[in-house]
């Protein structure tokens, strides 16, 4: 099944738009794991066998497991839920961008190896660099646009003509790169006239929203001015205020708490 | 040995600007290899052996390791260089760019697990996603800045105010990201009058010019363009007609003889 078909069935049977980081900090794991032979798959494990009812995808960090020769347990986890919820789609975030015959070795990483079902991706080197990925058409390709960071005003927010950086991104994937109806665009949640500007542009277009919880994004507008006609559309995106909600033996029964609590939060205001 | 040393050091004992892309495609490997154990590591290991005193870096695409399972044998090719031949630094061509915490992640993947010497990386998030890199102190950072290829009009070629924004890159790296002196940028050979644009912003940072060969780009206007005052500052990188001069049995004698010929053909052209 594509990941767009997916994505639009897990929103509603799961009712839910919150997507759960997978970022495991070896240095920030309970004391309960510590000696677990493979501790960051075993972390993944509980907190997924907890949250999988209460999420629309998850959202595994690729640096997180490469920095930490923990690539193995990156593939036990996908292939944990592919199992389990194969209902879930996985969103394997390591942002590639390279040139055609170069992305289409990254294809290869993402979705024949790992398994995932999406993959973010750099717009930086333009869209030859995105055409390998966009064929693989039930693959979601989800693109930087205007990113949560506070380095998105180093270009991304700088006009280029009649237009923002970021809208460009927008126009060109709206007009050209969606083809196959399997593109995403990444806007965090600081910077919510930007969500508003890029629904404009963009339609029913999902967006995947970083930047809530730790880095202060508002919940309020981010639903306000990001959701489709749907009330879906939006992949709001938590990792730390979840996965480390707490630091005790209990650690996924309370990121279950915290996964619920963003869901029941994100539910009201979009059907109020 | 910082990377900005080994560079400066290996490009005055070797006399050389080349830098050879070991991009194995087990597709492309000579028949003689198939059977081979660790085929990628055998292919990149030959070449190495007769291109060694040709060249001022060997530059892996990471890509082309993660898509084929082959990261091992990538891991297997560092160490060999770092064991015989550690005087050439390795830059990994891995594009990454992320949020902070992230990027730091991708500095542990490329220079503590893998030990490359240097790394590229995409700018399009910005100051706080370079940061943690830059900050690796001994390790190259090397930004894309004007690529290659033809996506390089849908964004980089574009105006920012009075700049391309592939120039407002070039401004940030020279004025603010290079505290430690081990920036450097990657312009394409594909476009020889931003190579001239961006070596007058950015005084005597090396460049990294993927694009020649197989890409068309003009080595002559590259080399008159690029070359900074010492006559060096130039990585030019050539892949496909190096590492595929020959597809039998004798590959890495015809990848010397080309890499010979490219050498010769930058010295002639930058000495005279």
């Amino acid at each position: 099944m594509s990941f767009t078909t997916k994505l639009n069935e897990i929103w509603k049977t799961n009712n839910s738009l919150v997507c759960v980081g997978l970022d495991p900090d070896l240095k920030k794991l309970p004391e309960s794991l510590k000696n677990h032979k493979e501790p960051i798959f075993e972390f993944n494990r509980q907190i997924i066998d907890q949250t999988h009812d209460l999420v629309c995808a998850y959202k595994p960090q690729m640096a997180y497991y490469a920095g930490q020769n923990a690539l193995d347990q990156l593939l036990r986890t996908i292939e944990y839920l592919k199992t389990n919820y194969p209902k879930i789609p996985v969103i394997l975030d390591a942002k590639r961008g390279d040139i055609g015959p170069t992305a289409q070795m990254y294809g290869k990483e993402a979705f024949d190896i790992f398994k995932a079902d999406a993959l973010t991706v750099n717009p930086y080197m333009g869209t030859d660099s995105l055409l390998p990925l966009l064929e693989r058409e039930d693959k979601g390709i989800i693109i930087l646009c205007r990113t949560s960071n506070s380095g998105a005003f180093d270009f991304q927010t700088k006009k280029v003509g009649e237009h923002f950086l970021y809208e460009e991104v927008a126009h060109l994937a709206s007009s050209k790169w969606n083809k196959f109806n399997n593109v995403s665009l990444v806007v965090g949640a600081t910077a919510t006239d930007e969500i508003q500007r890029v629904r404009n542009i963009v339609g029913n277009m999902p967006l995947l929203v970083p930047g809530i919880g730790a880095q202060g994004g508002n919940l309020k507008n981010t639903i306000n001015f990001g959701i489709d006609k749907n009330k879906t559309g939006l992949i709001i995106n938590s990792s730390r205020a979840i996965i480390y909600a707490s630091n005790d033996a209990n650690f996924a029964k309370k990121a279950k708490e915290a996964t619920k609590e963003l869901k029941d939060k994100i539910n009201e205001l979009r059907f109020n």
